[in-house]
């Protein structure tokens, strides 16, 4: 490459644990992910109420000395005139107030997952992006797996003929009592805790990149029928709370009517998806096709997946694949975690002025939230009126 | 055993596929597989019309030369004062009538799964079953392999702490338009086809097993509540129609709310539980305990079961097993398919003067029978009124 790489300039809102893996990625040289067109660098960081803290945060993150600036407010984090993006990572519950903040600042924004508490806030931020003229995305670092890309590719290309069934499953084994108590961030209300926003988005990221992103609006599909747009599903569940009102165990259904897919999307504090990691039984998502399945071994960082063709002599048409463990992806390059290849794509978009991405697009961020909201109206949990509502300023968001 | 084992004496209703199977199981000595208490013999085989085809099916199941009569008329071969009890092999959509024709002749009454189209008529065979004082039982084999027996008691026993979630899927990847036509008894609606009630009774039954009939009304569960009766579970699902108007994909979502648990059944022709015998990704049947999981490899004739103990240090209590994969039943005794332990069962029942199974009861079979009634209503499946009548007799069932 001759033409120099582009730079995105970030600032981090929140310096709390995911801050922390984000932006250890971010610093890790692009290249040696074979990544030559961009470059990020981290300019400032900033909590709520101490500079301290977010400096703190920069030096154990390893930004280099004296290269991002350190507030003890989002404000000023917002507004200065250096940053480019902003990653908001703070608590589910505060991601609206705080990429309202960003939005309204004029400032790009990636918001970590789940964007937002309702279907409602995101589409609200949506407007105001598109208003703005500023590129948005949920930070679903998992769409942006080379593995990811390519079993959609796969997928797509209807290797698998048709998608009939997808299981995924995100869930861990917890002593819910002496690890999360009743304030934590997983089992607290307030913080919009439970499962689903937290872990479930994860199972409902993998059904939705296999029946809602690789649908192909104007192809035909397996059955000869053609679809205008991309259809939603029907969404039933069953939720099982814990004592702090939250989802413990939730399993959801989606029916895909038009496309005739069924998926289930799993998610537990209370049962993990690998219980035993000596002894794995199965993978966490399996893609069921009429010609095939795929399956991939961990729902956020998925490094492997397997294509398991069916064996049917009744069946005219074999898949065109043998069985085949694909593990080229088994090592994260530049020991990374993977999320940098997230915020590759935003630094491609912001380069090339595009408002969204197309992995990670928000109509689909919406629709998914969407189901979420279903999925908790169904199983009767209700979050505080505050974390949900579109009001914007809101005290104690530390705006 | 010194004691005289007591015999029992069955008539086929029925001679197709699944009579064959069940008749050969029948005809192995029961001694193969150390029951020295019982004796099985066949005396009579009916079809509806021809005496000589109930003949041919003796004679190629194996039933000693002269020692079965053959009618061409189910309602003489329920009137052989010889037959004690008649094993009803006919296709579901004519279990109702066939099971009344038994009944009203007297005999006790083993009726293949489903045991009838509705909850409705189950609970009508029900009711004269105990009028007449005679027993019935839905043969659902695989409650009696000695696996299935195994796993319900290490449930019981709470071994794998409270049953939070069950996995079970029986599917086969078929080429429906070829394999099947349009009048294959597996998806014609006149003969109550689809998958749900061939093929998902299978994953029910596991999910049942582990769900409802391991539950001890009277005990203490894991959340310390205490349960009068049985609790019934609450059903959502999706179901994909083929051209038939019969259910190809069916996917159930149980909650049972008073225990937490959460169980999906599904079933498919469409896709397989084991797409490749060669590659086998993962066992059919997955309970899950706040413990560890038990994994069961095949739903319908299950032969080894996985113990995997939850590996989490932040848990308080382990599990009080290893990791264990359980083959001891790998090979059935005698050569068998596995049906004879059911005919074991009635022979046990029938002896002891008993009316139902503890093991496969009747108040259990309607309640199974009432999910599937809710999961075809959900899925706007309707088969014809003829089929799923309570009248008695009908015209064209050859009674």
């Amino acid at each position: 490459m001759s033409s120099e790489p582009f730079t995105l300039r970030w600032g981090i809102l929140g310096c709390g644990g995911i801050a922390t893996t984000f932006t250890k990625d971010l610093l890790i040289d692009p290249r040696t992910r074979d990544a030559f067109d961009i470059r990020h660098v981290v300019v400032a960081a900033a909590t709520s109420t101490s500079a301290q803290r977010a400096q703190d945060f920069c030096t154990n993150v390893g930004v280099p000395p004296n290269t991002a600036k350190a507030y003890g407010s989002y404000k000023e984090l917002v507004e200065d005139p250096d940053v480019d993006i902003v990653y908001v990572a703070t608590p589910h519950s505060h991601h609206y107030q705080h990429a309202r903040l960003v939005l309204a600042a004029g400032k790009h924004v990636l918001i970590e997952k789940p964007i937002t508490v309702t279907a409602e806030q995101c589409k609200e931020l949506r407007k105001l992006a598109r208003e703005k003229k500023r590129f948005m995305m949920e930070a679903v670092w998992t769409r942006f797996f080379p593995l990811s890309r390519e079993v959609c590719s796969i997928i797509q290309s209807s290797r698998l003929g048709t998608i009939t069934r997808v299981f995924a499953d995100f869930s861990f084994w917890n002593d819910v009592e002496k690890e999360f108590g009743k304030e934590h961030r997983m089992i607290n209300p307030e913080l919009a805790g439970g499962a689903l926003l937290d872990l479930g988005i994860y199972s409902l990221t993998w059904v939705f990149m296999a029946c809602y992103y690789c649908q192909q609006p104007g192809r035909k599909d397996g059955h000869g029928k053609t679809m205008d747009k991309k259809e939603e599903p029907v969404v039933v569940s069953a939720v099982s709370k814990g004592e702090t009102g939250v989802d413990e165990t939730t399993t959801v259904l989606l029916h895909w009517k038009g496309t005739g897919a069924h998926a289930v999307a799993g998610t537990s504090i209370r049962v993990a998806t690998t219980p035993n990691a000596e002894h794995v039984g199965g993978d966490a998502v399996r893609i069921q096709g009429t010609l095939g399945d795929l399956t991939v071994n961990y729902a956020p960082r998925p490094r492997t997946y397997t294509l398991v063709p069916a064996a049917n002599e009744k069946r005219g048409k074999p898949a065109d694949f043998e069985y085949e463990v694909v593990d080229k992806f088994k090592d994260i390059p530049g020991g990374g975690h993977g999320m940098f290849w997230e915020a590759d794509e935003c630094a491609r978009c912001v380069r090339d002025g595009r408002m969204e991405s197309e992995v990670c697009g928000l109509e689909e961020t919406e629709v998914l939230m969407g189901v979420m909201d279903q999925v908790r109206k169904n199983g009767g949990i209700l979050y505080p009126e505050r974390i949900s509502s579109l009001e914007y300023p809101l005290e104690g968001f530390g705006i």
